[in-house]
């Protein structure tokens, strides 16, 4: 059955947005400067329809992560870019553009019904309005035999983690502190969850931090 | 000059102590489960008065750290065992025993003033309560040419975070997701704060992470 993997970049501080969040700054105050470790590799650019761009053992790392990738489950508000009043809109898809860089089926997580949406390039936008299990299930039969990757944003993560779903948490770690924002876990309400290092990679300017759920 | 280095044991969620402290639990519940990779090695147990116990890379790391070492800076609250009606008792030094762990002088952040305390193996406890660049300043001159450790708690470290004061953050990652308690990070009340990364060491169940300040 097709892993969930969370694939996310977080600051030293634990934060994966900025504070004062705006559609036209949809990662908040300084969240731009987090995936800075990302922006100038060939492998992120390529999907996002950009040329050049750099090789490098950061590049490599995102290639792997894109080989792998089957299908994409995120929430609402990385969907709709940010949080804000727009994220209701149920119209909004213009954050993602014509050719969004999945080049996968993507499941939304939302309370808003809605068709889906298919785009150039591969990528489909499917609403689900039944909760995490069934997008899950949803995407993990569009994936096949490759992984889900969970996305973001912050609260959707909570909940697959409180609910024990995802196999491997792989955090981007920013050498950053952004002092305010969004923060990665934040009221999970549960007692401690043990993990499972499994990798651990230094980058260029970012540590790629990998592990599983220990077993109980 | 000796440099200031933080040193601390962080969950991957941001907690250095669980929540709920007590005096018979000063890291809070599940605390102890944060400092696990140290327990079982020849490099904690000697300083801490006990014999035998693992001679490995994170033992070598710890063995590093203790000979850079030349004084140490600290809270009241660490000094007291943790946050409760008992830190400001001006006699609580029990929590340390006669033969503490550090083996130099520490220099203990406080609005209460007290006399010196010398113990069993090299350690002073001295009192201050100018404020943090005097004991920064008091534990210099006792470092001479080693480095001073910031031991915590987060409280203090956010402090010396926000007078720009430390020159190295050593953070030991923890494996674990404690869902509530003491953030190293929190109310920094600052923007971003840029840092470069300078080591990644991947140890037995934890992973080190070294940072310094970046350049403006």
């Amino acid at each position: 059955m097709a892993r969930l993997t969370l694939e996310i970049t977080m600051s030293l501080d634990g934060f994966v947005a900025g504070p004062n969040q705006t559609l036209e700054q949809p990662l908040g105050e300084g969240g731009e400067r987090l995936h800075e470790w990302a922006y100038g590799l060939a492998a992120w650019r390529e999907p996002h329809g950009l040329s050049g761009g750099e090789t490098n053992s950061d590049s490599e790392l995102v290639e792997e992560q894109l080989r792998r990738t089957g299908a994409v489950v995120m929430g609402r508000r990385m969907f709709s870019g940010g949080h804000g009043p727009w994220e209701d809109d149920p119209n909004a898809d213009g954050w993602w553009g014509d050719d969004p860089p999945f080049h996968v089926p993507v499941f939304i997580l939302t309370h808003h019904p809605r068709e889906t949406v298919v785009k150039q390039g591969g990528t489909t936008f499917t609403f689900v309005t039944d909760g995490i299990e069934s997008a899950l299930e949803q995407a993990r039969t569009a994936a096949g035999d490759k992984d889900v990757q969970l996305s973001g944003g912050a609260d959707v993560v909570q909940q697959y983690l409180k609910a024990g779903l995802i196999d491997e948490l792989h955090i981007h770690v920013a050498p950053l502190l952004l002092g305010a924002g969004v923060r990665l876990f934040d009221d999970l309400g549960t007692g401690p969850i043990g993990l499972q290092p499994t990798s651990v990679r230094e980058g260029r300017s970012v540590v790629h931090l990998g592990f599983a759920r220990a077993s109980a």
